[in-house]
This record gives structure tokens, sequence and C-alpha cells, in this order.
């Protein structure tokens, strides 16, 4: 069982030790590899040893951020994990396996987090976990530098749809603020990581519009990538994540799906939905699973095959979902 | 000349002042519309007699702001202008012309706001004229109810392209943090403004994106929509606008063009850039004008002239700013 830590205390704790090693989650996002960064910068400038360790490589986008990774040059006594909600989101590559085997502290915002660490700052109402580490550095004693800031803007913004998600909150503003008045570059970042797309990924965008097809009376959207696309369009997979936010962006809709089929040639099926249409409950039916509003499965068959099965069980939950809207009503 | 203020002596002011018509500029933006219905409501909550006028319909996806709309029955003895930069651009339609002929007030943050007005209030550092509004109706004494906080949340966001823009500042981050503390919807509302697109428009970009070129070793970008490709995709033409900005997302490009052909059949030329190339310079060449990342031009000749004429352009401008970094640079 951890211990759950006041910011006070986290901050306390991090100021006595040293040789600190900073973990990052797998499939590394801007929340965890932002907050990897500027914690590490701000623990060298208290003229401590740190370093930062992925499982993963860190997207070349977030090159600006000049984190200092993990080389084994230093035997590491603490370990942070950062924007980590369970052990097993560590990953198993570049030896984190053996370095995660104990983790001293866990600084996130995911409600679901395991407590696997010794002692745990977590808040599930920040958007961010910079929303925390914002405060922790500060009481740390460590200047914001703009470098910092950068860091944490990164962290703030892309978790959060650069304050779209309804995750957002004033205080996630008020972090915002202080990071620009840090000296975040933020017309600059945001640039980078709203504003542009590979070429290849506009290709693959391209392609899957012309594979739109409006289902069960305009209330549902499908768009699919075969892998012959995904090949010529020469996007990399990882860049392909959100276009399975594309269908549901299109007014009126109700359940947005995603078809990519893997190399093997199954498709793996995203779902997204709004309003009472319970996602999970759509993936659940074909061995997926998910959360409410975002679900998924992957299924074995040809294209055909594949949407005849996915959109009988929208349809069977979008029927079971009116069915239950009528009854509450009645 | 007019007589410029301070947010108190506004405040004042319109305290003092009744039987208030508040006017938006043509073509109303999510700032104009927001800033006039806010005010409305303030002054009304005030026992004021007050209303909104525009030249042109208000856009439906603002109709949750429960406009006030004038229709006449009060004898307007106040007049102000809300983000309106010139008087021309108070527009010609519904009786506005003789209405704004004597503009009492105005607030804006146009920094070419041509001093119409008896009485400006202009901040041209603020990202949105809703950055002053919300001092304005505080300092008046009224209420930031959830209502007047939609209303100024939708102002403050889609004038900073939901905080993405590079006129986004800390205190725009600042004053989105006290809307949401006052109530602001600010999950729905982002929904509603940055993540809906009609079926139209999404039809009408998968042909602007079959339609993709790249041009001069790949820095430059072009889409074009014929006027046949407008009429089968049936969009709005102002659906078509922020489409202007697609072939600049694209990662590398420096120039970007969106070319769309009237019912005429002349093109209009969208020119967009970043770094040093002046997108002025490449519409003035053409008859055009603008600003300097992003301007316009048009065309009369059938499409491949019209590439043809805009791309020579675009080459020698660019050439001419390589030039010209080559000499700073020596």
């Amino acid at each position: 069982m951890t211990e759950y830590m006041t910011v006070d205390q986290m901050a306390a704790s991090l100021v006595q030790a040293d040789q600190i090693l900073i973990l990052c989650h797998k499939n590394p996002d801007g929340d965890t590899v932002g907050c990897g960064a500027a914690l590490c910068h701000a623990l060298r400038a208290l003229d401590k040893t740190a370093a930062v360790l992925c499982s993963d490589p860190i997207p070349r986008v977030f090159s600006y951020m000049e984190i200092p990774l993990y080389d084994g040059s230093f035997e590491p006594e603490t370990v942070v994990g950062v924007d980590v909600a369970s052990i097993q989101l560590f990953g198993s590559n570049n030896g984190v396996p053996e370095l995660a085997r104990h983790v001293n502290f866990c600084i996130d915002h995911h409600a679901g987090n395991g407590g696997y660490a010794d002692f745990t700052l977590l808040d599930p109402k920040a958007a961010a976990t910079a929303e925390l580490l914002i405060e922790v550095i500060e009481q740390m004693g460590a200047e914001i530098t703009p470098l910092i800031a950068d860091c944490l803007y990164t962290a703030l913004s892309t978790d959060t749809g650069c304050f779209k998600f309804n995750s957002t909150t004033a205080q996630t503003h008020m972090v915002a603020a202080r990071l620009m008045e840090a000296g975040a570059r933020v017309g600059e970042l945001n640039k980078i990581l709203f504003e542009t797309k590979a070429k290849e990924r506009v290709a693959a965008e391209r392609m899957a519009l012309n594979n739109l097809e409006y289902h069960l009376d305009g209330r549902c959207a499908l768009i699919y990538l075969t892998r012959e696309e995904i090949a010529e369009s020469g996007v990399e997979p990882a860049d392909l994540e959100d276009l399975t936010s594309l269908p549901l962006t299109i007014a009126g809709i109700q359940v947005g799906l995603t078809l990519r089929q893997t190399p093997a040639g199954s498709y793996r099926i995203s779902i997204r939905t709004v309003g009472s249409v319970d996602a999970c409950a759509i993936a659940r039916r074909l061995g997926g699973g998910g959360h409410s509003r975002a679900a998924g499965c992957e299924l074995e068959g040809n294209l055909d095959n594949t949407k005849n099965a996915i959109l009988t069980e929208v349809q069977a939950v979008m029927e079971q979902t009116q069915e239950g809207e009528q009854c509450r009503e009645s």
C-alpha cells in the first residue's frame, strides 16, 4: 500500500533525495514526457544527479524539451514515476522493468492509479499531472525557467487537447497563465503540437475521408483504412491515433467508428460516442472493452464482414439506449 | 476624433446610460456576438433597456447565448459598438447604417480601430474584446452570470482559436479561469465551437484534400475547390473560411494556397505563410492585399492559368526572401 502525500511533503522528500531516476509511461505522451523533463531540469538546477527513462522512444516532436535521458552513468537511489497510473504502464524495454521494480515516489492525476509507489501525490481532479508538478517544483525552491515552462505547458496543453477537453478546469487555465508569465513559448509550441501534420498523415486522412460512410439514419459515421492504404500513405501507425476522433466531429453523429487494418490483416475498431450511447457496451459484445465514450475491439475477417459485425452491435446498443430512455421518460 | 477611456470610465458611462443599442460587426464572429450578448444581458440585469443589432444574421451556432435582438421597440439614446474596428464594418442591412451614424461608445481590441465613436475603450494587446468587456461588466456592478460567462467564453475562445493563436496571453488564460469559475459551460461550448463540422463541410474538405498539390520543392501546398465541387458538397461558402488554414498545417510547408472558385467563375486565392515569406507581397503582385501572414487576391481565368499565375508569384517572393536572408547573413 502506498502512502499519500501532499504537494509540500512530496517537494520536501525530493529535496532530500539524490541520484534520481524519473520514469515515464510507455507510449509516451506530452504529459508524461513534459513532466519527466520538467522535474529533471528542476532537480538538476538544485544540483542533483537526475535523468529521465522511458521504455519507448521519446517522439521527436518533443526534442525542444532537451530531455536528459538516463545513460546508466549513475546508480539510481530514488525512482519517481510521473503520470504513470500502474506498474504495467512502465513498459518492458530499456531495462525499465528492473529499474521500476521499486518505485519510491509517484506524481499522477489518474483516478485509477494503482498505488504502486511507496509515496504518491495524486489528484484525479487535475487535468494533467503538470498541474501538480508545477506546485511541487515551486515548493522545492526551483525556478520555473522558460525551458521548464515549455515542458509543463506541453504537458498541460496536450493532455487537455489545448484546453478543449471536459477535464479542463479554471485551475488548468490558471496554471497556463503562470507558465506564460514564466516564459513558455506558447505560440511556437501550439504550432508544433496542434497545427502540424506530417504529409503522410494528411495523405492517410484523405484516404480515410474517401472511405467515409454514414449508417443508421446518419447517426453513425464510419471511416476505414486498409493495410494497403496505410502502407501507401507512409504514415506511422502511432500517428493515426487521433484520426479516431474524426467521425465524431461530424454534426449529428452519435457513434464514430474508425477501422484500421493491422499488418496481419485483422481490423482494429475504435468506437467513440456522444450522448448516452455506451461505447464500452458495443465493444464488449465483440470481445473488446474501454470507457463509456471511447472503447475498442479487434476483429478477424474481411472488410465487409467486419463492417457488418460492428454495425450490427452499434445498432443493437443504440436501440437499447433508446428503449431505456423511453422507459425512464414514461 | 474619439476620446479614449479607461475601463472605469467606460463602466461609469454605461451605468449612466439607457435605451442602449449594441452594434456588432458584419459577418459576425464569436467575439462581436459574444460581447454584444454579454453586454446586453448585463445592462438588462441593471434594469436598463438594451438590445443587440447586426447587419447580418447571427450564425445559428450561437443560439445558446439567448441574444436579445433589437426589434425597434425603443428609440436608441446610446449606441455602443463592440469589437467593431471601423464604421464600414457595421455593414449595410437591417437599418444599421442609420443607427450607426452616431456611435457614442466603442469597446474594441483591434489595433487599427478608426476612432469613429465619441468615446473608445481600446486595448490592442487584448486577444479578444471580451478581455476588456469582462472588466467593464464587473466595474458596472453587474454579476457575471453563467449565461454571461458563456457569451464571454465564446468570444474569448473563438478569437484565439481556443487559446492556440499567438495573440493568447497570460491574461487570456486568467480571464478563461474567471469565466469557468462563473459557470461557463466550457466542455459543451468547446464541442459546439471547435469539434463540430457539418457533413457538407466534411465533404468539401475531402474534395479539397483530393485536390491537394505540393509545389516548389514541397515548400508550397495548394488546395482548390471548383464551383461544381462546392455545389456538389452542399457546403455554405462561409463555412469554407477556415479551410484556408489547412495547407499550412502540413509539416514543412511555408506557403499555403487555397483556391475557391466563385459562382461567376473567377478564383479567390487565400495565401497563408509562416517564417519570413510575406503573404501580402505575393497578393499585391496580383492586385490583392492583406497582412504579412494572411493575404488574398482574386483572378479571372481557368484553373491551370490561375495556378500558374499564383505559383509564379509565390516563387518570385520566396526567391527574394531567400536572397534577402543571404544578404543579411553575409
